[in-house]
């Protein structure tokens, strides 16, 4: 039985010949390490219609040894310049119709391609493998459990040990909140953590500052670990103290338009239903001016990938999609609460990934 | 005076005057960075050749409040789609020729950019603000300085608090680097520290594993900081325990390889003559197979810029510019030493940023 990467060449082959192509140069980085496993900074990869044994990988010197172990299954080509040396491989292979990424390769990296390889026809092709990266096979939800335990772990240590207590500044908690990430096994964090106190919570995207948590105050806690190159994503908003009533009832709404958001995740649901679905909750509490972003993306090895759960959102969910959903309310000066999980979409009902609690936490 | 942005936007409206531009549009976040001071992930700046007063920045909704403080000075565009907005802020000026960033736009991207515009000529203006940013000016010269002094503190508590002792995997040792990098000011590592001991310290790129530090190995150190949004790269090679005497030779080897490249350094000199001065001192001693890289590369709000001092760079250096010299002679199966600097070309000798001494340590 063919392993991962195989399979998921084989499931580019059939694309390749629904759109008539010969071959694929795939120059984007991660496509090529979602085609291959290999992890270098610096690779392309020609993936034939035809089969793996006209396919041809390419990366530099510098990864020759990696590259050997890695990918020891397709046939290697060493070159500083792999998206030109692995267009001449297709010219040599006579080629007629070569896909290639054009949301990816520049206006001068395409000049270059067609200068190497003039008599191949460069067809716009853009988007293959993202869209085969949007359903995660097993290897890669693995991978994504374990960046959400990692993240689930952390908080779980920080709050334990008095990590969120008054007089510690954003900054303190964001950095200590990465720690501890890496002692449960992350490579990372999967992206700049964002810890927002106070009326700072009302800042969707808020950076660290050297701002004190104080009594009374939400604090906004997004933040992910990397695990073999996939993201986990989580939000959660903590209050520090006896919450006001109003904390309660913008906590709870938020909750709720979650847990519709979540519920709404099946095979075939549009992705701006589902957004609509948790948006209608915020709106009839009169609160969807405050609702300023999308519902929830795809996630993977980006942080941010296909789908997007937004009014402007395109298509359906499928089963294996893996997605954030992530509501909030903001409310400018006085604070604001997001709360966001990482699941996988499932025929029955959608698996959560993010396991820590989202009742509100009272530190 | 007009302030540091400013001036900046003023030396690129003279490069557009002088390829006869009536603006560049410049998408590539960094260079609109290096031209406001915008920190935020989505913007795009509109550079009209007549003045600051037609200039036009971008940005999404997001980062309304945060682009009205760093970016008081110019008229401000709202929109999620930046490139296109601009584009059409071009097209309703009447330029007829303008200038966009041929070297990171992407084909799909330019369509719609054609497609928004359709009466303005897309001139292919690829790497106009990086010409510029190669100089670093005064404000750019104390980040770099302030990066640099994160890493040589870091290197010098690691080393006073026994982090090099045996026993340690590579993976604690560069962990406990890049904190202490958080330590003394940094917002993050400017790269993935490489921490690579014994037999792995001839592998030039090495990612850091369990491998564990013994007597007798050289530990090779590549790291930096970043702080402001500036990078420092610096490298150092240890010996833990007494060097025997083929370490002694190679260490003293690429110590004066490295003075030599260092000693080159200065305006006019070609970049190439530059990594030819280093690169003699390893020939001549029967090592050239050994070094198997450039000598080094521009640094700033890049870890890699341009310039490239090796042999297939281009170009002249120039006052102002920052650089790495970085040789190195790696022997499989033994070991391996580099020595890197941070330095800043000035008209007399060239100014050292990295401090931390190229004297053999020994730990």
């Amino acid at each position: 039985m063919p392993g991962t990467h195989p399979l998921r060449r084989l499931a580019l082959r059939r694309s390749l010949q629904a759109a008539e192509l010969d071959a694929l140069l795939v120059t984007d980085l991660l496509n090529v390490r979602y085609l291959t496993g290999f992890t270098g900074s610096n690779a392309a990869l020609l993936v034939a219609a035809d089969g793996d044994g006209e396919s041809v990988f390419c990366t530099d010197g510098r990864y020759d040894t990696q590259s050997r172990q890695q990918v020891p299954d397709l046939r290697r080509v060493i070159d500083r310049r792999c998206d030109l040396a692995l267009a001449a491989a297709a010219a040599e292979a006579g080629y007629a119709r070569l896909g290639f990424e054009s949301h990816r390769v520049t206006v001068d990296g395409h000049t270059a391609l067609a200068g190497t390889a003039p008599k191949v026809e460069l067809v716009r092709a853009p988007g293959m493998v993202e869209a085969l990266r949007m359903v995660k096979d097993d290897t890669e939800v693995e991978a994504l459990r374990m960046a959400c335990a990692a993240a689930d772990r952390a908080l779980a240590d920080l709050i334990a040990h008095g990590g969120l207590r008054q007089g510690r500044t954003e900054r303190e908690v964001a950095r200590e909140l990465e720690e501890r990430m890496l002692d449960h096994g992350a490579s990372g964090p999967s992206f700049d953590s964002i810890v927002a106190a106070g009326a700072n919570s009302a800042v969707p995207h808020h950076r660290p500052t050297d701002a004190v948590l104080r009594r009374g105050d939400f604090v906004k806690l997004d933040f992910g670990a990397l695990v073999d190159g996939y993201h986990s994503d989580m939000t959660r908003t903590v209050v520090l103290g006896e919450p006001a009533d109003w904390q309660r009832e913008v906590y709870q709404l938020v909750a709720t338009a979650q847990a519709t958001g979540r519920a709404a995740l099946r095979p075939g649901a549009g992705v701006r239903e589902v957004d609509a679905a948790a948006r209608e909750v915020i709106d009839k509490a009169g609160h969807g001016e405050e609702f300023v972003h999308g519902l929830g993306h795809g996630v993977g090895l980006e942080i941010h990938e296909a789908p997007t759960l937004s009014k402007l959102g395109d298509g359906k969910l499928a089963a294996g999609m893996a997605v954030t959903v992530e509501p909030g309310v903001y409310l400018p000066g006085r604070g604001g609460v997001r709360i966001e999980d990482t699941l996988v979409v499932r025929d029955d009902k959608p698996e959560l990934l993010t396991l820590t609690t989202k009742e509100l936490v009272v530190v």
